[in-house]
């Protein structure tokens, strides 16, 4: 169960209205990679945490910090599209900066939400659930929240890059320090399981049910062999199982397949060399 | 460019059509971890690639050997396919077999692709591709992969688990090992990636832009202190540059929001005690 | 800013697995009208109130407390999944009870999830952000919520009959009063907000800028007349401002549209009587 | 089954073209609330309906109208782009009004559709039918439209502010003045089957399997009284069948949740403290 | 403007109930080549018709067909849907017959519709407009048109195959036969403007301007030459304006790529053997 | 399996960078239409591909030198993206060039992609596998193929007139005659089909089980007779099993539907005239 403050986790707050950088800043808040998908991802992956009360823990502590995140992108996007214009054409073509305003937001700011934010993305594409992952297995699930947690960081200093505004550099200086706080600690969460486990998910299928000749060999399918050079073509592997080998023309292994023709009751073409009437017979 | 053979890259055929598992089989080929995913997750990384001549070939190694894997499980899936039933329900009463096979299997199967495999999810969702990404820096992106690759491996480990067939599980042990490999690539691309640059990314971000005092603090927004014991919330930071902190009771920093009324031509909810006409000025 | 305390707001446990049951529950979960809906749209609707402090406060109360409707149904789920087989269909077949069971359940629910609830619907579609609305207008919003927990109150008196287990049908039987509350309580906001405006939105748009001759007129598109018994038909309109009329024989009021030629550039079809050569002149 | 006459049902034709304002006015076109949502919801609701024959011919009505509605707006689209620029960007930077028109209009509306209007919204994503709901429950369904008719004449309005176009303004003036008849229709509507059932949908679900305690009681979530103040607060309940409560500091009434661990073959984590090969038994 | 009246354009009346045909022939409502979207297609086709009044005429005859045709779908959908089971699982397990059509049947039947249609396809997924093409150029639209009617009436005989309902049966008959003529009807008018133009759209771009060399060359990507033995490797082209080419052994014409650095703005991975501070000149 | 050399198989190199033009170009690499399309569509349709082997040959051919292509427009994207601006609004406003180029772009191709090409079209919507089609009946499939080449071209050749770069005009040179060279071939490849088989798809359907009556009759469904001039109006049909009819007053065929009113545990609407404990019996 939550409890809502009204007071935000961290200034939000502009120093002038930017309905054009609204719109870029919708990337974060609800995009693929934004803090909406966050925070729905470590709730999930808390709420269907089975066992391992300390994870469980740690996920809802981080997911609930994100609707904060959320909370504050929002209230920061409706500011910056205060006053919004919805002048006519011409007089945008009269006035650079309203034609280049005008022409670089979003119209649904001022048709759909009425000078608010959206749980879309920079795009317009709005957030849906595919953008996360709560699988049941923690180490796979904490490689894709840092992953997140990496794609969301540059992305804000991206937006960081591309505003003068102080109040906004403000409030992103602290979403990017709390990224940084956020890798951090999946990075020590996904060390702790890689201790306990093999650093292979799941760790608990069996070796001996996998082709073991092809676990450990990098195959060079585009032409040139600039990847040799990698730590992935040679030595140990990472999970301290095998070692790399490096196969400098992969070939194929399996069977050229032939299907089956199609019974007739599908439609599919017939056959060439048979009339309708005289199908082959399905094997 | 690419060329094609016709030879599979490993063997790809059931003992038994299954129609009902052709359906599950789905999950990996069209899914938001499935085959499609990573060749194209791959590719666009490699084409996007500026510099770095290393990381472009071995991401076209890679995804171009992906192509592969979508063909094999394009193959099998229609082979699961074959014959499968479009009876009449009735016959499905009577008969239990044909009643949990038609059931269970996806009807676009035999009326959309005529027994063949689409590039479609367990759910028959369509593979979009918001499921990738490709940010330009390596980094982050080869922690997508790992969590790609994780997630995938273990789908198809349960997907093993779950058929008794000797040439699915044949093929699902070529994938399960091949995802091991890859497993251990990302691992191995990321430990040198990390060992040039610092471990958060991106890492060419100056440090004084963020706000220091919330970088390595972990914040207890859950009731309960089950999280305090993990290797997140005391000690030296994952990358070496600060000590996590335990913060046991996070505080607001923020202001309490108050948003400007909104001008009249948006036409929002008039301010209560203020008449239409007679709305606040606008600040 | 929001806290997070373990405790459900309401019992949320099943007395038995029900894999098959637990899909169907995800409608009311990630559906259009499911929990994660009301729980986004009360609090963008909040975070984008500009003025009417009143509203902002009881949107973000409404709004955290579905969050909290988010995690018993999560927490039910997972617990519906306990155990889900996945097994080989041969053995299905042989046990009808099976059978139906994996005929019924969603596959994504073990092998995407790992017996976890996921963020969709029960045909597994994805709950997206267009399943909300905040306009910046709160009485157009507060119809949209009603019609939310309308919808939302129906779907879950239908699971409700179409199960034994008492314990979910403890937790439901919760969900439904609330939606008694919360249905209750838009009308009564509703109520308010039509006293102070009119009851038409928005309410601030000048009457003599619509085209006031067909206002208030119900034009009779399909044959026959039995909707002309109807209470929007005849008598005063429900605004106050005008009088119902029912137009029996609606006719057309505009032009036959002609559209000029494309110009060459883009490439249309060529008009009929002209080579490509020999284009008409662009209007 | 339908006729079409070649009339539109009100002029639709501007004054000069413009397609940064096409772009816009793709909104309530293709949009969430745009016309092809109620075309398809009021016929859907109409095909469905079950009984009740004054409910279905008036939905068929409407539904039929707003078809009519579809055809203006998209004619007016077309005629928006009459010789839309496509333009190299170097003259377009010479030309700023043409630098504002090329970076404020939707690309596709030349290079997909060569002119014309699309069935998507103004920002370029395509309608989907989970815009729409038919649940069977007439008064369900007369709150949805009504808050379509509500969002939609509020996106009209919004557009008719941001247009100087007299061809343009006119059509608005009319859907604006057909969208308040169908707010009016659909109150009248509502309040035909409240005046029947109970104001609470569905109707038809016994009082006593519901969780009386809770039915009426507003909780506070979010700091702060504010929402106290409200006519959902305190009084008789909009039913009539309850008096509501506010809550000032709601408890919690469930269970601290405790998932049983999954069972070996799903690979979800390992639990803490146990091996992969002794796992704790599945209860 | 349209008129609808209530008689059906055929028959759409079932036997008996069947809840699992129900969710099977959605497909062919409001699937990717399902009744909604030729509707939708041929409408706007129509609309956005500039000149060449003769195909805006015919495509506003057949639009306005098929929106007939989604009528008796969504009502024999409905009427499938008659009593559709609602119980408890272990019923089902005890009746088989029950047991196959719970398993079978779309819960959303049930929970969404309350026993209507829905403008879904057989696997759950909503109709989106991204299935449509009105593209200004009537050749183009017209092939666009034949594949949809041809892939419907696919669909439409594979679901006749599956039912032995007459009432369903006759009704398909019926839809299979305007499926014959409508693929002859734009067949015909293909052969009609394929004889005015050339055959390749869009027929008004210059040859000069396209790579003559490699406008008529079979290009063979696959490995094995099956493909030589084809009408498209040798002959007169089919635009009557060229010669088919085999090419055996397909070479590169372009450049190896080599993208320049990436501006230190948008922190993309810094380059090997260049430390942060040290970044290669931008070019 | 496939085999990826580092050429790519045509010149791909602007003369100058264009972030505007790198948006639009998107349309065609991961629109509707683009080549992710068909390179996905024509391997799916070869993969699937019963019997044969010319065709799935051919299939496999032209889906592998598709993925070239999409090679090619992610490689020419990423070069128009150098050097991107990212600068502040104020800025912008001063220069017109900047302003138009800034108002312009796609802002993910920063903030997400990192100056990188997009899987997406040029309304920034991401690829989906709903674009494509492999139904098992090839000639259904290949008028698709025909379509989706088509629409391609037209497209290709919408994006030429909207450039002087002659870098990009060079490379879309190219690949305006492969998409002319793909139009002949699938002309070619469906006529051979429509020699061996009837025209109309399938050609497997029995003629007695479809209602002959209306299989050759042109309904006149919008008012006016232009429509009556076309070659689909009368004279012999293009199957040449019967003989086109106008109908000019189309009339219905079918029953007025009336639905039976809903069982009570589905929570419908109660029927007018009844209490909600009186409901009619269910037929």
């Amino acid at each position: 169960m939550f409890y809502h403050i009204k007071d935000l986790q961290y200034n939000a707050k502009p120093d002038h209205p930017d309905p054009v950088y609204a719109k870029k800043l919708q990337e974060v808040l609800g995009g693929q990679f934004g803090e909406i998908t966050v925070a729905m991802q470590y709730l999930f992956q808390g709420w269907n945490c089975r066992g391992n009360e300390k994870y469980r823990d740690m996920l809802l502590d981080i997911g609930t910090e994100e609707l904060a995140h959320v909370e504050m992108l929002a209230t920061m996007i409706a500011q910056l599209l205060d006053n919004a214009p919805v002048e006519k054409q011409e007089k945008a073509a009269e006035d650079p900066l309203l034609g280049a305003v005008m022409g670089g937001m979003n119209p649904q700011h001022v048709i759909v939400s009425g000078l608010g934010a959206q749980p879309n993305d920079s795009a317009g594409y709005p957030w849906n659930a595919r953008y996360t992952i709560a699988s049941g297995n923690l180490l796979a699930d904490f490689r894709a929240n840092l992953n997140a947690e990496s794609q969301g960081r540059l992305q804000v200093t991206r937006l960081y890059e591309s505003t003068t505004d102080h109040g906004v550099k403000d409030m992103l200086s602290f979403l990017i320090a709390r990224d940084t706080m956020h890798q951090n600690q999946w990075m020590a969460a996904i060390e702790e399981l890689e201790q306990q486990q093999t650093a292979v998910v799941p760790a608990t299928f069996p070796k001996e049910k996998e082709k073991q000749e092809v676990a450990y060999s990098f195959m060079n399918f585009s032409e040139g062999t600039q990847s040799q050079s990698g730590r992935w073509a040679a030595g140990k592997s990472m999970d301290n199982m095998g070692a790399f080998e490096y196969d400098s023309d992969p070939q194929p292994m399996g069977q050229i397949p032939a299907l089956n023709p199609a019974p007739a009751y599908v439609h599919n073409t017939p056959l060439m060399g048979f009339t309708k009437e005289n199908q082959p017979p399905v094997v």
